[in-house]
């Protein structure tokens, strides 16, 4: 039995949860003593802003806990997971500006703050720091470290370019979908752990299973963020909702419904997802893009498309959980398992 | 006597000839080969029509006559050159953008054929092609060669974040100017003699002599460029003639006049360079911008600033063959002087 039985969930919670807090306590530390003082002040101000913004560390906390499941120790993991974080940065800051969103994590997004030429070289030079990080990993084969995050950058690159494809696009399969977000989501996820397992020391076996666990994670990470946005509170969720519809986001949900809807219903997602678009970040929406969210949520109930989306999402966890089963039973593995959970129960 | 004298040069000048051409076969061959075909098509469209897009492979080159120069063989520095190429493209992509070109070398920007976003994505992408191809290199310490590699990315934001800055800034000192080439022209060409000398197993003294040398060629490279600006005829240079002071750019010419003409003439170059703006790229310039281009160069010559550019372009290019001395007397190491002098030859 692979999956955490609930008892165990509830014994382990706290002290799992006091790990967690503490390897992003050290990659806090990490990050902190990375950006230099003495560059351009515009650039490397922002570059502060960025990092320091309150992202919630989950690459790194992956790249550390799969670092410890393979039996390494959690400080030699540490600017791994801090070089992940800047990797991640750096494409928030591009991808806000190629979808104009105006805030992110409640704050101006970089080029609304500064511009755009300082939001294309903020990311850049965070890619550039990423690497610096990155190089000071001791553990490990450097060779193979280096491709696996490189393979990350060009995959989250490839998933951002067929999502501005899908936007353009009229008919855009499921399938197209789910390689997407494979790239786009997955892409840095199963570098965190894949990138975990190398410098941790684990075997090939290991690597392989730890990169084939955050495969399944980022999909399930992904479809969990496009349900998020009809059933989560706002609160919680820190967006919109139903923000996703009115931009005619192509997400599972949105796919998954025109796949099974009649013609009538179909009419009606067309336009409301093709109607005027809500720019990222704007968090009231107007009373007729109420009334589309709503046309549109009721259409996504009636077809069952929510539940086959948790459906997928509670598939994809299992198979990554699973995908750990090579890994030594230790409590680094079980919490590796626990975090997983963690980050894909905020539906269920 | 480092310097070439005029009868070697008439002598091995074909054979140079030949040899870099040769070089810069095998770096179109593994450029070639890296540009995958089953990516996203704007992606990988762009990715090649800005590789292939025409430059001369000024890196590449350096790359390897630096490798051979220290008696590697030019075979295992092919990768590393082409690496450094990919990340030149990745700068050019992105400060097109940033500098609102329409066009390069002759042909419209990617982000005037495509898009912004395509443009931020193909840059990016580039980037993370550099990293692949430069760790597909075997020969020399990689973690030294990553190391490197990633100060000639930062150092290029830092300059080109630093240019802006300057475009925006009112006093900009003659040595901020220098600063700021240094690390946004010299990063990368220092940066590829360097990785030249690690992949050609140079000891730390060479590796260093070669930095030194780069370091200084880089900023040679770039006053020449400004000056190319007022002395060039337009096709042999490909730009449009005084573009530099229509667009009120603060390059050494501008800033050297500011601190030496008296007050009637500063008062001409201000007005001239905060003038209306040429945008990048547009070849004709109307009778007005053309008698403020007189103006002004009348002035640079006037206060003999155009002949303190050249000097400056003579005296880095002779400190920069002069660090060459610590490498052996080989032909390798003539053909690299042969090189860099050509590189600054286009004015003297």
């Amino acid at each position: 039995m692979l999956l955490l039985l609930d008892t165990e969930v509830t014994m382990n919670h706290r002290q799992y949860e006091q790990h967690v807090k503490q390897l992003r306590a050290l990659v806090e530390r990490r990050l902190s003593s990375l950006v230099r003082h003495n560059g351009p002040n515009d650039l490397y101000d922002a570059c502060r802003y960025v990092i320091f913004g309150g992202g919630k560390r989950v690459r790194s906390t992956l790249v550390i806990l799969a670092c410890e499941a393979v039996g390494g120790k959690s400080a030699v993991a540490v600017s791994a997971g801090a070089a992940v974080e800047l990797m991640h940065n750096f494409t928030l800051v591009h991808d806000d500006v190629m979808d104009n969103a105006r805030s992110r994590r409640g704050k101006p997004t970089v080029h609304t703050k500064w511009d755009v030429n300082n939001a294309l070289l903020v990311g850049d030079v965070l890619l550039g720091l990423a690497y610096q990080c990155l190089f000071e990993t001791t553990n490990g084969d450097v060779r193979r470290m280096a491709d696996v995050f490189t393979s990350g950058l060009v995959d989250v690159c490839e998933g951002q370019a067929l999502d501005l494809e899908f936007e353009r696009a009229k008919n855009v399969l499921l399938e197209d979908y789910f390689t997407m977000i494979e790239k786009k989501t997955g892409g840095l996820i199963a570098m965190s752990a894949e990138l975990g397992g190398l410098v941790g020391g684990g075997s090939g076996r290991q690597v392989t299973a730890l990169r084939r666990f955050g495969h399944f994670l980022g999909r399930a990470f992904q479809l969990q963020d496009d349900l998020l946005d009809v059933v989560a509170n706002v609160k919680e969720f820190g967006k919109t909702i139903g923000g996703d519809i009115v931009k005619g986001k192509k997400t599972f949900l949105l796919l998954k419904a025109m796949e099974r809807a009649r013609a009538k219903d179909k009419r009606i997602l067309h336009r409301a997802t093709t109607s005027a678009r809500l720019p990222e970040g704007k968090r009231t929406i107007t009373a007729k893009e109420q009334r589309a969210v709503a046309a549109v949520t009721a259409i996504y109930k009636r077809y069952g498309v929510i539940e086959s989306a948790k459906a997928h999402v509670r598939r994809d966890t299992s198979s990554a959980i699973k995908a750990l089963a090579v890994l030594p039973e230790t409590s680094a593995r079980a919490m590796l398992q626990w975090y997983s959970e963690l980050l894909v129960r905020r539906v269920s």
